[in-house]
């Protein structure tokens, strides 16, 4: 490589794709839009645009995710730069893909439909565009390692939330059940959560205790790293 | 978005720059070159290039790693990407930044001198141009996290070696001295190892045993993933 290749060198189309996972209280969902213009017009998308020149590749991520779908000030995380020359069908773009947590009942209104955006639950994503499938499928794998070795639940739970609630996040991010005896000695064990003397009693007569995450203890957990599973 | 955007979007030039990890029995080093052109002339640098229009980015990784070091098929991963505006100081370039893993003794010689490459080991790498010392930091915790879940070492040693070696292994990711026991009964718990007959007697005068990995096993848990520490 020489210096002169910078001005020589091909330049090639950036483009970004969001996965935006959401929990709903019972299961983790991905949010999609229909594609609106050709090739693939009307087939279900992650949503993705193009890096412009002057515009860090986060920020680019943050700008889409907020034009297509009014969220702002969300978890987003980098994935994996996807690169193959023949992803694209209409021209060779390489995609930076992001993936964002949110909590739905939080978020949900500020979702504009006019992009068609739909909730997917996990295990029911429909046929995607490109290599959108391939990127889900790599952010459910990045999740699952993620909850391996982090706390998880801070950007995707309701500020109080039941034992119930958290254990349906986990499943809803391993797709399969735990065992609720593990799992809640598991999770207390890891010293995150605070009770509160408040119950939830919609979903059953009994009723099941709220929980809190303790900030400090979280947030060094997050940092330090925990063995989960 | 719109479809006329693949015409009128602005393109951007887009690199690839691989930390090329190496274990030469006792240290884990990393190979630097002597960045060969302005600007930055004669300063250390990672080994990197552009990506051509019609190439895979991984592809180009590969190829840039070939035609800067001879050395191939490699074990390779894609650690991140790069993309801030002013990121390389002669104009905005997106990069894809690998990571390589290689045993030295094995591939020393492979090794062109062209390039005035040379080894350094994790805790004295110099200063290096742009944002490769944020790559290196980067890529350093995403071995140690490596560690944590996958059993390591297939392609960082030589076919048979001693305990003593791996654990030098595993301290030179960690960057801190592990206890002997505690190392050896974990790393012993994980089934991978097959002891064999023969001992190394250079190191000591009582010898330490030569072992290998036994591959189905080691590539299970590579694939399922541990809990290591």
């Amino acid at each position: 490589m020489d210096i002169s290749k910078y001005k020589s060198q091909e330049r090639l189309l950036l483009a970004v794709d969001c996965i935006i996972f959401g929990f709903g209280g019972k299961q983790m969902k991905a949010l999609l839009i229909k594609r609106g213009f050709q090739p693939e017009k009307g087939k279900w998308s992650l949503m993705g645009g193009f890096v412009n020149k002057n515009e860090n590749v986060d920020a680019a991520a943050a700008r889409i995710l907020r034009q297509l779908t009014g969220l702002k000030d969300i978890y987003m995380e980098q994935l994996h730069c996807f690169g193959d020359t023949k992803r694209d069908s209409a021209g060779r773009v390489v995609s930076i893909a992001y993936f964002a947590l949110i909590n739905i009942a939080e978020y949900n209104e500020q979702l504009t439909s006019d992009h068609e955006a739909r909730w997917f639950p996990l295990d029911k994503i429909p046929t995607l565009i490109f290599d959108h499938k391939q990127m889900v499928q790599k952010a459910k794998e990045r999740l699952q390692q993620k909850v391996a070795n982090h706390p998880i639940g801070f950007e995707l739970l309701p500020v109080k939330f039941t034992l119930p609630q958290l254990q349906s996040l986990y499943e809803g991010i391993y797709e399969s059940p735990l065992d609720k005896r593990n799992f809640t000695r598991k999770i207390l064990s890891l010293n995150i959560l605070k009770k509160l003397a408040e119950k939830e009693k919609e979903s059953s007569r009994k009723g099941a205790f709220y929980y809190v995450f303790d900030r400090d203890k979280y947030g060094k957990l997050n940092h330090d790293g925990i063995k989960f599973l």
